[in-house]
């Protein structure tokens, strides 16, 4: 999340649109990881017959990532109310239209493959992780949701609620190449927002504050990684790369490059001069070192 | 909760049955609630072709809440041997038949259209939350296991829990005007009672103290407010008005209108002399100040 | 979870295969579970009809505990990608030809039926269960895995993920005795290994360190109990018959029958001596008098 | 079909209404057919485990005959647009308000029992006869038809055509006691009208005269029998207790008691002096003697 | 079906392409057609709640006439190997590029509308006549076959036969303006050729004359009149504006403006010298009066 | 068929059993269809991404031609009441242990492609032949009447009506390399028998004589074809290679090698001294020469 995010936003409306067409650098990249899923999805139609039909019905008979993609996220989302016909369609032109939401789905793509060691392949995360698809049908929703079809958009987060049990509200703002590593009971409220390269584990909730409306939920900042379980209540700024330990609850403001642990989480070396890190967390994802680290200090 | 509820319960069929027929409150109140969900149902269409087929189908094309109410939790609820028109009928049955049961849920949708800022119509509540949805499917499970139906109750435990990831034993008894608020992973016991106006946050546990049998789940008194992932543990009494922290692990009586917090959970202001508060926090729904506020007292 | 367990695993193809046929005591008990599934199931399909039709689908209508799991498994897990033909015949391959899969799974029946006070019936904990349906699932998961069947074996972890809010990587070992009770928000790692008669709440996670792969999970002995929402992070070792407290988050070792609480975890009694306790806590399902102690301590 | 069935039609509006209650007889009958429909499916549940299902949940779960049918009409004719509950219901409610749609189904079931051979039994009627259950949905779009909801009955008229290949116009009028036999490909126009205790083979068209509007169908007296494949076209009486041969195509009135064969159709013994029968062959369902009679004639 | 088409035929792949733009007279027909659609089913919808779902779901929800179809095509034929999003692309793609097939869409409702009496409004020959969407999705089967894509062609064609009980070759050539009323049982083979503003009643097939391959279906001339179960077997003619009675056999070349009828079928007035007729039958639909003159000269 | 079909039929318990192994051509004719199957269906999924992934789910991920299928069957006829897996189960249950079963699938394999000119491969037959389909599914029914399991074999034959339009008798007796050709609108009553080698068309009808029981529908002869739309009525024999054709109206014996045509039918050749031909007309298909001929006789 870039600082500007942390200055009060400008409306949606006055911000500059996204060029009209993608980098050469965007379609390569979609290029690239298509191809890879692809190819993927071939080598396991091959070698497991009984995956072969799902793979060719998901992937392979597909001619692009968003058209995959759109095909998965309606057979997934679809209820005997909203037909999957409905979702694709809504899914295959809300992505073909807009390359920037292709290029967040592909860094998306990239950071489960580079920072979850189970994350074997492309098309495994594709495919298997509801974190992933949730994340991309939260962005459609949002898009719906600045385009003023707000019913819609909330029709879809409940879907996604049920379907996949993480729920973010279409208004939430969320980065590029970000990870919700197995996602289960992932909360995010409607004014947070989250930068890019972050990386939250299942359990986290980025919750309000009461029964007022306005601003009141979390700010993220880019390259943070928030452990399972972690609760940040508030509209609090977590600095760029901070670290939030698992089962942490979170109502302050965490500085950048610092780490924040425990219930109620305090900063780690202590609120004065908490102790900093080097690595981005959101991408090194050690979740574990400075709990360690902390329980030192305080048993 | 009225007091009596927290007294040894008399078993369901020594309590006086409710009468007969609806009091004119609740008449009107129902009357005014599914007028106006159908309103915000007509507009909603009206703005948005995508979504009018699911408004029709849910809402517009019935002739009452409870109808409108059982359709969608019938089609919600089915699995490929759990029959939707099995599921409806059933649903139905219990909503035309039992005027507090129909009561109960307009105060349910009262209490999340007054306390959660994210919801923004009736419609967008009786639709699209989950908490509430599991809420209205576990009361006609709770009339089912006091019917003697107990196989058939437990099979909408399962439903209910597949679903929407909510899973409240039917024997439980919930009060009215309950907000579950984004409620994936909510467990509530088989001895648990919850009283009026409370509210509860995704990831609460009122869970039970082991394999012994019996009572053995909390009582949550009226208007009580329990935060995300608190985990409340034991036949322990919270009583009315008090506040539960986010994360806090509760073994312990709560008083009225206190505040516990941490893991385990303490009395804000201390056991002897605890802190008590004014408001009624299922209401104000007021997650982080008191914690704050405990927090630094603490550190 | 012998203490072979504990030490570096031998590759699955070097370990002994299991014996050809089930043992005479393996193969009375799965006898008397199903017998009494099925009697259980008779009673309620005459006493309500209703639930009959699901009843017979699911239960009466098979010849064999296989043949009922593997249909009632193959219709909660498929999608409209993954057919419950497939699913069922892979399932039923899968029990139907390995018997000590079933013979986990009679075990895990006793388990929920020993421990859990709310499971009324055998049958109540086989069609009912997500916790139990989700492990038995897993199991087959693994067995794939080990069979180098990864993509499906991914596919299948997908589903329970999905349809349970369970998710558990196939390649993690899970002994007999299991009880996953209540079961949501269960996350359970790569290289997990969770010994028998072990009993593990909701919201539990068994996790990794960070980003590198190798052997990462915890490692749960034999008798432990975890209690609801316990986040274990890394590869340590929860002994024998040791207690994890509801809430808690685990960096550490944890010797055999000791007690760790609190976030971050610490041993009750203290690290240096901690308390023991004599019995199995994945038996005795004491989920708080320790808790309760312990806050005692600390308070 | 009484007499005054041929004579130019009061509109519906001006006909008497049915009476309020149904009669004695027809509450008896309708009880007698209820309980020998329940006795059939009890005997074949217990004989056969794999159809025990089907039984509960299509008859042996439902408290009457109106609900049996409006389950199974529900499940049979829905789509993905016309869910299954939004049928059940329509059908419901017409069946439970009006005694008289009981009754014509009734004797419908009473009627395939009787004529036909391979009826072993009133609930294979119900649930296999495919003649049967369109008749008993077009009675209920005929139903809707004169209640101006012609949209929602030309809708069913569809789903009725596209799931048993029976296309019968909601506005033509269908007498009681009336047999479709095999049932597939009969097609019957908007102005026919058919009798009561008449029985019809399959490929039976009941056609108009081209494209212009007005009354332009086939009616068909009481008792009338008409072979596989006939084709009956224009506003032509077929009288009562006549027979129209197989594969014969008709375009004249038909006498009463006399027999019609051929392409085109003639009169069995001329046409000045048709030959007469004594039976009612709609009951006796000889399909065979007179043709062969005929046969003599002309061969 | 102009006279060239009854010539040895060139192949499609030589004859001269389509414009790559439809007419103004084709665009103005499509949108004069759709927007009585969409006036059609909005005013329906008002009127009927009961349908408003359906209608929104597979009109009003749409942008064009090519959505409308597709996604009930979709949803139509679909089966659980073969899913409705797959479908609604693949219609969809087709109906979207290739304007002649909407035209020919567009000139069938119009056809339906104005030679079927029972046919009253466009909306309701576009949603309930099995008959129109069978060709419909045969258009779409024809052009796959013509690229080459026969196991997909075949697999729509053996779906249209499932689903509608018609069954047509992909290879089959239909013109446009043409109506398929009832269609139940419909056969028309591999080398049959239908020209424009031809009417085929239900049962009738276009069939061959044995084991070879090679022509040997019917060719039937512009404007031609089928009645109800007539079959014409082998590489006939069937000359502009002739009519086949209702149960005729057909093995014969018919010439342009006479009548053939019986089994087997002649030319009324005799084969030297056959009656002609003036009308266009195919438009006039006059099914019957024909039959009766024919039935005048033999009986 | 055999002589013996003709005379007083054995009790099928008093027949002797088929011989316990296929024979080694039965072996090597099945090894050698489905091999072909699988090559064909691999080379379309190869050519046809669209279609890959239901070759895949129909074919390419069963290990033999029993279990694909089973697999299309269970898919192709089940309903919201009949299970896709308990209908799998029945059909591969059947097929796997009765080789004879599987001789007369195979049989009827090559027999449409042998005989038809539009049937392109073996897969396009088992794949996309309602006839195919409907006869291999009827088998499995006939299987389960002669055991006793009548409700079941009734059940089955509603849904193959419902979903073929083929409506067999599960009593009916079929032998092997039948050709049902096109097949919607097939009617073959309880006591029919049809022969080996027979080809029967679309809208064909092997009808009863009236409402007494008993043996009451026509006995077909080895090698007979039967046109389309042809109704034979009443417990006749059509001896061996005879021919009915289209159309055809039969009530009376045809003798061996004989041709019946006509509305009623008679003998070409005359009564007295019929014109015998030398083919096999089921095999050769010949569905027009012999009527072009009689033709010739009448007119």
């Amino acid at each position: 999340m870039p600082a500007s995010e942390l200055r009060p936003q400008t409306p949606a409306a006055a911000q500059p649109p996204p060029p009209l067409q993608p980098s050469d650098y965007e379609r390569e990249e979609e290029e690239f990881v298509w191809t890879q899923i692809k190819a993927e999805a071939r080598r396991d139609a091959e070698s497991e017959p009984a995956l072969a039909s799902f793979l060719y019905s998901t992937v392979l008979s597909h001619s692009s990532l968003a058209r995959s993609l759109s095909f998965h996220l309606g057979n997934k989302l679809c209820s005997s109310t909203l037909l999957s016909t409905l979702l694709y369609d809504l899914f295959l032109s809300a992505f073909s239209s807009d390359h920037p939401l292709r290029a967040a789905t592909v860094a998306d793509l990239r950071a489960a493959r580079a920072r979850d060691p189970a994350c074997v392949s492309f098309s495994h995360c594709l495919l298997n992780y509801k974190g992933f698809l949730a994340c991309q049908a939260q962005r459609v929703a949002h898009k719906l949701w600045n385009q003023s079809r707000r019913p819609l958009a909330l029709a879809l987060q409940s879907r996604i609620s049920d379907v996949f049990a993480v729920d973010i509200h279409p208004a939430a703002k969320i980065g590029k190449g970000v990870l919700f590593d197995h996602a289960t009971g992932v909360v995010v409220g409607e004014t947070a927002v989250i930068g890019n390269n972050v990386s939250i584990l299942h359990h986290v909730t980025l919750g309000g504050t009461g029964k007022a409306g306005g601003d009141r939920h979390p700010k993220i900042g880019d390259g943070v990684l928030i452990g399972a379980g972690a609760t940040i209540l508030g509209n609090v700024k977590i600095g760029e790369g901070a670290k939030i330990g698992a089962g942490s609850v979170v109502l302050i403001n965490v500085p950048p490059r610092t780490t924040a642990v425990g219930n109620p989480a305090r900063l780690v070396g202590g609120k004065e001069k908490p102790k900093e890190h080097e690595e981005v967390p959101g991408e090194s994802m050690d979740h574990t070192s400075f709990i360690s680290e902390w329980s030192g200090y305080i048993i």
